[in-house]
């Protein structure tokens, strides 16, 4: 027994920012919320707490579930609490950074689910607070890209240097000079040149890089 | 109505990560707990959220309890969800970093409340996941102080550069090269010399500096 029970308890749910690189965008997955309220609406990927479940587990599950993949890098930004949040009851939503190469996605479970990959650029309103949390998502990723190699997990495991510089700059929401991207490379050690080159992207070819994630 | 009624609620909770600064050490406010499981264990400032109140509220409501203080400088860390974390009943703890001058801090009501100031290199083992919620908040901390003025919320208006050196050491728990400090202030346009000296901790006396909060 406990003297916790004057107080009150909440519904807790888990929502999940799904990050994806494609087409030189940054993307986020999206997909029409299933019931009410707000049912048809433009949702983030959620859903709620389970009894005995971890608030990681749980948001591994309903990515699982989403995307088939469960080798996602997943880390928390923070919890939406605002009393008026959902206008259905009160929820407190534990948010989720999810980085994944978009180039191993299944997207028939996407389809299966009325998910959709939107550029975050040209994002539609969403329910409820998931904007917010969408700005807020991506602001701490810009944050955790200068100094580690978390942006690794949006790309297949070699890339040119051209490619980071474009995901880094759509993250960023702004342009990074070529030349000073390079140089800011040899300050971040978990980036390393392979002896590999890739000969699509030009003819004369582009060595190919790789994290150490 | 709506379809949530068959999902589980869970208590929440906020706990509070308080920092001051004083003698040259990063302190951490602590106290007994009042109540079972943990009846009398060490433990962060917290309590339970009630149902009208926003988390930040709740976390700004607990602390004036606390402190007396109403100002100070909150920011969220983490949602701590753990299944065990509490060995009562399923509890999902926001925890808030807190940051306050504590030459403003009013010692009486610490006292009132069995509330400590505790060196965070010494801090003993606290109640539940409590280390981990420290450890977390430190580490945030240390990144946050790279790039703003945050760290001036520890700190009285006016400061030397030497105390600055000083807090920041604490803060990363490492030593800093005193040039390289003072060099890389230049590159903070949120920290401006004032007109003033400060007498006290030199004969020749130091300027003073202060943050744009």
């Amino acid at each position: 027994m406990t003297s916790y029970s004057s107080y009150p308890r909440f519904f807790v749910s888990v929502d999940c920012v799904v990050f994806g690189f494609e087409d030189n965008k940054l993307k986020v997955l999206i997909h029409k919320r299933p019931y009410d309220p707000g049912k048809g609406e433009l949702s983030l990927i959620g859903g709620f707490v389970e009894k005995n479940e971890n608030l990681e587990t749980a948001a591994l599950r309903i990515l699982t579930d989403f995307t088939g993949l469960d080798d996602v890098h997943l880390s928390q930004i923070a919890a939406f609490g605002e009393v008026e949040r959902d206008p259905g009851e009160r929820v407190i939503s534990i948010v989720y950074s999810v980085l994944l190469d978009l180039s191993r996605f299944n997207e028939n479970i996407a389809t299966e689910h009325n998910a959709e990959w939107v550029d975050i650029d040209q994002l539609p309103k969403l329910c409820f607070d998931h904007n917010m949390m969408v700005d807020k998502a991506r602001l701490m990723l810009g944050e955790a890209i200068k100094n580690s190699p978390v942006a690794g997990h949006l790309l297949p495991s070699h890339f040119t240097i051209s490619t980071l510089q474009t995901l880094y700059e759509a993250i960023l929401g702004q342009e990074i000079d070529k030349r000073n991207f390079r140089r800011s490379l040899s300050d971040k050690p978990y980036i390393h040149a392979t002896d590999l080159i890739d000969h699509k992207s030009s003819r004369r070819g582009a060595l190919l890089y790789k994290f150490d994630l």
